[in-house]
């Protein structure tokens, strides 16, 4: 019996608990009884994504943002926007589907968006604890600068922003994938957890790095680093992808790879 | 008579009407009838801010952000973190009290802080339209990159970050200042306005550069910068502080530059 779309969503949300009013959607031309020719898996539903989605076969995309340029769904898309037009136009003409593998995703424990950003970081024999939005880990004496350079080399990297002490010599080190970098969630880890560097994918300029700056200013040895939304969860999408290979081994599982939309000029 | 801090806030929000919910408070050490020994502004009210302004002998910072770290003054500061308690200990020992000038700044015709950005961006001749949350300037036709160069030059900044073709002609550019470069409002400017490229101090990764990589992938030439919000708004305080001084011509009134907490590595 051929795998419907529906099943494979309900394989990703494995025994997650219902999430109320998630953004875990599917859109598109979505019967979810139709069978999965193929599944794409991508950090980002961009046109390009979808594109190489249906030009490899797969009717599936499976995505971690939203199509829209948007947290949520909009309600109703812009009028006379010929960018969002051409989006929901291309889904309807191409036959796929995309499904947003987000809340589900992160409330898997352990989240494997985190996991595969401490994977991809070279981190995973120093993981010592998993949070429900953050991996603790505890690593070999570096400076921050040297952490720095590690994880622009392990990600490849051409830039990430720093806040912080330079020469801070960092143990202990918090991963926060995605928008976790902001102060509600990054600045009572680095004081319950002790860290002396924080590694997080974006979040609002004025929180954590400001708080960093603050306390070396008062002679404590921290740091931070933004390296990026997509930067920081695109290797967990990597996983899922892996995952679902194994999972469905009679069916083309693709993994689309891309560059982030913002690049260091 | 000599002024007093409530004087001093009354002449900053100008005849701009009542803001509701407003976060724009008075921190520390508040008699708002003291008289102002000094003034002095800055974008960040940071710990090290709050000492440079104790050290000229004012007793009234002026800053753009908040003092913890957050956009909303935290109900109660947590407990047990150094930074907090010292910064907090800092404003009643140093007598120094701190008005923050947000909402009545953005919301004064023109908004200073665009204003700011825009003259430090040397675009101040080719200021088209004044938007209540941007400006719309039409410059000499330039590609995005040597656009970046160019704000990069001006605003003396190390890296900027880049979305969209840097080979498309801009003659059409938005200017939003700090956290304006979301999808909310980045978005319809650029459709409505017909930009060719957005200037902005941050935004969420998902929302805008997604929006105009999806356009430059359809044919648009489109592109878009975020500059960092300090670097975005910095311009604009130090413009209050210049009308602060010719408005108070006998009391000092001093300008506290100073780096952003984030940098390029």
């Amino acid at each position: 019996m051929p795998l419907a779309i529906r099943d494979m969503i309900a394989w990703l949300r494995g025994d997650v608990p219902p999430v109320a009013d998630t953004v875990d959607v599917l859109l598109g031309p979505h019967d979810p009884d139709a069978p999965v020719s193929g599944a794409a898996v991508a950090f980002m539903p961009s046109i390009e994504a979808v594109e190489r989605a249906a030009a490899l076969g797969a009717n599936l995309l499976i995505a971690h943002e939203g199509l829209y340029y948007s947290h949520r769904t909009p309600d109703r898309l812009p009028e006379g926007d010929p960018v969002y037009a051409f989006k929901q136009d291309l889904l309807r003409r191409s036959g796929v589907a995309v499904y947003r593998h987000h809340d589900y995703c992160h409330r898997a424990a352990p989240d494997p968006i985190t996991l595969g950003m401490v994977r991809a970081l070279g981190w995973k024999a120093e993981l010592q604890r998993m949070l429900p939005a953050a991996a603790v880990l505890a690593v070999p004496a570096m400076r921050a600068d040297e952490a720095a350079a590690h994880v622009k080399a392990r990600l490849g990297l051409s830039g990430v922003r720093f806040a912080g002490d330079a020469a801070a010599l960092c143990r202990r080190v918090g991963v926060l994938a995605g928008y976790r970098g902001g102060g509600g969630l990054a600045i009572p880890l680095l004081r319950e957890e002790r860290l002396d560097l924080i590694v997080a994918g974006e979040g609002p300029e004025w929180e954590t790095p400001e708080y960093v700056r603050d306390a070396v200013h008062l002679g404590a040895a921290k740091a931070m680093l933004f390296i990026g939304h997509a930067e920081s969860e695109a290797p967990g999408m990597r996983l899922v992808a892996e995952r679902l290979r194994m999972a469905f081994p009679g069916l083309p599982v693709h993994w689309l790879d891309g560059d982030p939309a913002l690049r260091y000029l």
